[in-house]
């Protein structure tokens, strides 16, 4: 799992579309909230759930719009999650003179939980199949590009009724790689409180080192709650608690929201991600990672500004370096090679479905184009730059009817948008100088420095002096300007003499073109999946689950160890288990326990499971899932998979591949004893 | 300055040709010790190097074959040079109980002394011009390819014939980019032995972080000793010692052996450079640089072994990115472009010249074709990986005349190459199999995964099962095998089943049509470059000085301050600017002083000088160098540059680039109080 995933983060994204159901592997299956496995459940663990259970548990699931998941936990706005998910919002509290990120934060009552300062919560509250109005709107007379603009008005449209009708963040989801569109609605929190996090020391405990690695110790897990009007929240679906958690072969569930998978890819696809996407993805990271590493190490204060970035720079390096792995092992393409051989003769015996075969031929044309593009289109993830960026393109496309607008300029989203465009967050010139900096020599390396586009954003400077100057003459870091720029629209966006404004005006042309072309051949993309699994369906009568599109998904599995070079990995952690994990590094960063700990290590209870492990189906977006039992108790929150779950992007395994959770009882046991909380401890599932 | 470099390190080798002598600036240049430039030194200076004085010199000066620079300072063989330099043998020296290299080093006497196991250090002693007798086997008739072969087999044969009549190394060295053909005769020494070396966190004081900066604050020095039969070698010519140091101001030298400069360079080389090799480059090394980490951290021992590759890889990483923010600066291409362009309208205004214009299209002509190769030859910088190509190709070549074998294979390298390929120095498993999956996954990356040279390396295994694999079943460690393949000849290399010599016998073909391909487009740019300096010679009748090729030269400058953001940096910093760094650092690593420091603090004389810069032209390679006064005695060591000199390799400055030494001052003061050692102290010019 990706810590901090962000979706909009991924530098390349593939469409989506349902696994190959032929592979589907023993607990497999990120499954839609209203279409679960009932048959295979009762079939393989005798439980069905009802439709009552699982309307409980989707309204007691929580979804951070910045990526990441969570729940519901207590009937007065308790939300569970990881610390890794609350991170940047951790980050963004914390002063050089209180650093809640590094260590921790409790808040002894209402009065003292701190708002963060730009965090919008989802709370999934009904789904609706609207596949036949959007694809009335399509008719097979138009091409890619209109059919393209005919379908995202059509979304835009019933996104729009819908929101005017409820007054509900309303998304029309794209499933089965187009096969199927739901319309998901979601009562958005916006007035989310941090009430407990643990040092950083304890979450990730063991650091880059230990990360993706099992067996683990963290406590990676933070309280916030929602208000409403000023006050706590009053939630009717929460999920209670089990202290006793899961036992070894137990049946869990895991709800929550994974970012994206591409189990459909074809082998075509596949080796452009190995051989043109990942490989830049990793050079990208490690350049970055170098940078960050450099910048955090000027001193104590930019340690603290830059540590967020840089921990989630690693983490994404390192699950793309288990990717790439995987892809790179020619057995895994072989394998894939051989599926994709046998549907396809199958598809050719049959006159009826012949015709399905070209999909395959379009993908690889469209991949090939795509690649070219790698690297080109000036979309830095730098804070100033991402606000130029949407204060532009936002008075642009607000001069156009709301479905006709780029996806995120619409007015469906615009209250996302405003949030992240208009937060108090901290901006730190210094850092986003540092980054602007690499992003733009990665740009020019990428495009060569004679291209006219890398000409025109240098402006005669060199990257690093360039960043500087954008940076040092800018105000966007200062609210009040956005405001006053996103109030003005383009009257105020042509006058303003802001140097990023200036300079995203002037490639806006170059952006624009390059993001349309992107958009069509997504949409080429999309028409070929969803022929692929049009084909699969005539073939096999059965549909699966569609890949992830970071909404609500249900997983399940069993709490299970696994052997790993021959020596046998028990499924559980104890409290214990860290302090002699501790002991086994001498104590030395990144394996050093907070005090906290060391102080209630006399009359703390060892004994509690602290991590363990299940063969549940994860992925990024994952993180702070809640682990549930029959019952629909909290049993443990996702936080990672080990590194043989790395590939999960592409295949599922459930030999050594395994979700990492936080155990409840260790969660409540830390909570009561290392942080002096019982009376938090005690709300938990109440 | 790049610590531990090494010449065969660079991933891309440029020709290399004299500078555009008309944007010759003050003190530029790196003057051949049998034409030093007298004229300049005299209307500038006052001062004329007499012929003596330059043999004096040149005897007194020490190279390290392994890359790097040093000089004698004692009639008894004491060799001085930086602690960098010698990194290679402390680390080949230390084991888990004596890590000398972190730890340092002080032999109480000639019986403590270790003996470096595979370390050779070269003393030129004679330089001879024979560009005739290489040119004469080069005819009009031939192409490419045969005059290649035919210059490479005439080179060979001066050599050999060198060889057999003075069994001195003797090399033959390309000048002005094949204007000139030199044969320089070396003394060997290959028994050579640590005397003293002081603790990593003194010589590498400040680490990554203020590498290249300045104000510097470095004991970056360690005191080796040459041997002969047994015995301290009786050394004629060695350097005296200055205590006092040099004035600001004051005229100084550098006797020592730059390794690759390319400042004739064409723009469109420059372009290629810029676009193309450096960011390969780059990527390379910050994916290595993470590999490393990630291998140190797991363990102090691992630490240990891994610390000088990853301090290697650091410092590449932060010279090149240096390099590239030079070339990535418009200006800097610009005025490239417009001297290039003034000489060839020059050259096209006259009848006479013109035909040399084809030059320059020549070299864009095999540019282009060069950078498709780029990280497509499977030459991967692993022990285990060399010595199995060095002992495939080694039985291959001798089957013919020593000239007509791979440069690295005559029999003038053969000592050498032996020195190497049987160094008893420890090879560790984990970490070459560590390096061994980072350098196979790029390899994949670059050619694909479906490649048939990846599939044929890989095995069917994945990068890091495959490195593992082959290490783990190699004995190429043990020194023992070696020697048997080698002795063995071709019949032993077939009959082998150790994996990396099956590999690279697998291999073999792809990669000498790589080499073949590689070394004709050398051939092409050398004529290319030949053409281009005869048309200088023509145009404007002067020479100047060659570019660098990790031979012996000559540079002067003047000990000089600068300004750096409106801020005076004032040429020296002293010992105790050394306490009050550490200080404002909080003594943080890497800004820990070690325990011998402050130990001696309360005697310690705080006022010597401990680092200082001059104007001095010098790039990677002179590291370790001598920096001298007119009467050619140590004023202190060259260990550095400044951020601004990264781009010397391109252009030379003089505004705000500069060279930086550990002072003479400095060093003796440490060597006698820091570390107890006055006696040796007193050795020192003695």
């Amino acid at each position: 799992m990706q810590r901090r995933l962000r979706v909009r983060i991924c530098l390349f994204s593939l469409i989506v579309s349902p696994l190959l159901a032929a592979a589907a592997r023993a607990d497999e299956g990120m499954w839609l909230l209203d279409d679960l496995p009932k048959e295979l459940l009762e079939e393989r663990y005798g439980f069905v759930p009802s439709d009552e259970w699982a309307e409980h548990v989707m309204l007691s699931s929580v979804r951070f719009s910045s990526g990441g998941s969570a729940s519901f936990v207590s009937s007065n706005g308790l939300v569970l999650t990881n610390h890794h998910v609350a991170a940047d919002t951790l980050h963004k509290l914390s002063t050089p003179e209180n650093n809640y990120y590094e260590n921790g934060f409790l808040a002894r009552s209402l009065d003292g939980e701190l708002k963060a300062p730009d965090l919008e919560l989802n709370q999934l509250v009904s789904i609706k199949d609207v596949t036949d109005e959007i694809n009335a709107a399509v008719t097979d007379a138009m091409d890619a590009n209109e059919a393209y603009k005919a379908r995202q008005a059509a979304m835009a449209g019933v996104e729009k009724q819908s929101l005017d009708e409820t007054g509900l963040r309303s998304d029309v989801v794209t499933l089965y790689g187009g096969a199927k569109y739901h319309l998901y609605r979601y009562k958005k929190y916006t007035d989310v409180r941090l009430v407990w996090a643990p040092e950083a020391s304890a979450a990730f405990f063991g650091g880059d080192a230990d990360n993706f690695e099992y067996p683990r110790y963290c406590l990676d897990v933070t309280l916030l709650r929602v208000y409403e009007d000023g006050k706590p929240a009053q939630i009717e679906h929460f999920l209670e608690w089990s202290d006793a958690g899961a036992d070894d072969g137990e049946l869990v569930f895991v709800s929550g929201n994974p970012a994206n998978t591409q189990r459909i890819t074809t082998t075509a696809a596949l080796k452009h991600l190995r051989d043109d996407y990942l490989p830049y993805y990793l050079n990208y990271l490690a350049r970055m990672e170098v940078a960050l590493q450099q910048f955090t190490k000027e001193s104590p204060e930019h340690y603290r500004r830059g540590k967020d970035d840089l921990f989630g720079v690693q983490n994404s390096r390192k699950a793309v370096t288990g990717m790439v792995q995987g892809l790179q092992t020619p057995e895994f393409i072989e394998r894939k090679e051989a599926a994709e051989r046998s549907l396809r003769s199958k598809l050719a015996a049959d006159p009826e479905l012949r015709h399905f075969d070209e999909a395959w031929e379009k993908i690889a044309e469209v991949e090939k184009k795509k690649v070219a593009l790698i690297g080109l289109i000036p979309d830095f993830r730098n804070r100033y730059y991402e606000i130029a960026k949407h204060l532009v393109l936002m008075a642009a496309e607000d001069q156009k009817p709301s479905g006709d607008r780029l996806r995120e300029y619409r007015e469906s989203n615009r209250e996302s948008l405003e949030l992240e465009l208009f937060s108090a967050a901290p901006v730190y010139d210094d850092l986003e100088t540092a980054k602007l900096a690499t992003q733009l020599a990665l740009f020019v390396e990428r495009r060569g420095g004679d291209d006219p586009l890398v000409v025109k954003i240098l402006g005669g400077k060199s990257p690093r002096e360039r960043a500087a100057e954008l940076i040092s003459e800018s105000n966007l870091n200062k609210v009040e300007v956005r405001r006053q720029l996103a109030a003005g629209g383009e009257e105020a966006i042509a006058a303003s003499d802001d140097p990023l404004i200036k300079l995203f005006r002037e490639i806006e042309p170059d952006f624009r073109s390059l993001r349309e072309e992107q958009d069509e051949w997504d949409e080429l993309k999309r028409q070929g999946y969803a022929q692929i699994d049009d084909a699969k369906l005539a073939l096999e009568g059965t549909s699966g689950y569609p890949d992830a599109t970071f909404t609500l998904r249900l997983g399940f599995g069993v709490v299970k160890g696994y052997v790993e070079d021959g020596e046998t990995i028990p499924p559980w952690t104890t409290i214990g288990g860290a302090f002699r994990h501790e002991a086994a590094h001498e104590a030395e960063e990144p394996w050093k326990l907070p005090k906290s700990w060391h102080k209630a290590r006399q009359h703390v209870d060892e004994s509690p499971p602290l991590n363990f492990v299940s063969t549940v189906d994860i992925i990024g977006g994952n993180s702070g899932s809640p682990v549930i039992n029959q019952a629909a108790e909290v049993v443990g929150v996702i936080f990672d998979s080990n590194l043989q779950g790395l590939t999960a992007s592409y295949f599922y395994d459930d030999e050594v591949a395994r979700a990492v959770s936080v155990h409840s009882s260790g969660i409540r046991e830390a909570i009561r004893t290392m942080y002096g909380a019982p009376e938090l401890a005690e709300q938990l599932g109440r």
